[in-house]
């Protein structure tokens, strides 16, 4: 809702202040999660007064998803994942997501992000548009998926999971197994998941 | 730790108490979650002195545990998913999840306890031994998996995401799938998964 561009006056720092309140908020998001983290430790962090973030952000959750956005191009990804063998589409989904888990800054990032999700449905809503829609559902419809909403929902459920095991609950023997292996192991689920052949042959199941 | 039979004094209740304490603690935990569930809140439900639930659980997460415990027989369980065609167990591993799911009881309680598992290594620990080692790791080996652990902390992925997705963020369109639906189109998922054949056929996988 808060327009900076609108409602910022003559303070010291405008847009960079802005920046590196958004800059804290993701160090001590990354740390302490949705709930734990607060705007008056942000501000803290931010060296400036806790008015201030209110300033620039007119609520926490405008704040934590601000602050949590995945760092990357939706459509330069979408496509750099879509290309190629459809066969391997989820060994490229797979490779993309391990290194984000992996990284030492975005990795904490995108698992608590995931984590709010579970909690706070304008941050499940996010996650929804930003990640299942926007990256995975797009690349669903990119190799053939007959029902690409469904197909990218699927996939997502088994992605997620495999995050918050590996992440959140460090559940071995997932939580050591080196990213490569995960890649090559979670590649071939993630392709059956993504191109809807398990949705598709799903009434052949006897029930 | 507490041992309530050994340190249990004469003191009006009793097991009766306990009991009592026990499903306020259920009721308040599927209601509030871990974090925001308190001991004053659940003494206050069964109507006892906050002392009285410390005198009987030595901690929350305790207190938490035993609680949130399924209310079902392991062995028996393991017995029910593993007979039949091997083929359908993932649909039995579903449905007996589907179930419990959608209970109106039982579902919030392993929503809760699930969600819990991601914040709290006891809880996290409480997960793997008693439900991915405790009913699908076994269920896993009564297959014919090669590397049950792995296996089971695959398919635990699956499914726990499905739950996290489904029940926690409320991501549509898996949200209001029906049960019977979603056990029919995750039912070949979990069974590839469980049999251990994805894990087998990964080292193929150009990388």
């Amino acid at each position: 809702m808060a327009t900076g561009a609108i409602r910022r006056g003559p303070r010291p720092g405008g847009t960079d202040t802005r920046t590196e309140i958004l800059a804290a908020a993701a160090a001590v998001f990354s740390k302490d999660g949705y709930q734990r983290g607060s705007v008056r430790g942000i501000a803290r962090e931010a060296g400036v007064d806790p008015a201030l973030v209110r300033h620039y952000f007119a609520s926490k959750s405008e704040l934590f998803v601000e602050a949590m956005r995945p760092p990357f191009d939706l459509t330069e990804q979408v496509a750099r994942i879509s290309e190629g063998d459809p066969q391997l589409v989820g060994h490229r989904v797979m490779a993309f997501f391990v290194e984000v888990w992996d990284d030492p800054v975005r990795g904490p990032r995108i698992i608590q992000l995931l984590r709010a999700a579970l909690d706070h449905p304008e941050v499940a809503e996010f996650v929804r548009t930003r990640i299942i829609e926007g990256v995975i559902e797009r690349v669903a419809a990119a190799v053939g998926a007959k029902d690409p909403a469904r197909a990218a929902a699927t996939a997502a459920s088994q992605v997620i999971g495999l995050a918050m095991l590996r992440h959140a609950a460090h559940i071995e023997p997932l939580a050591s197994e080196p990213g490569d292996e995960l890649i090559a192991r979670f590649g071939p689920i993630v392709t059956r998941l993504l191109t809807g052949a398990d949705g598709d042959s799903a009434p052949a199941q006897s029930t």
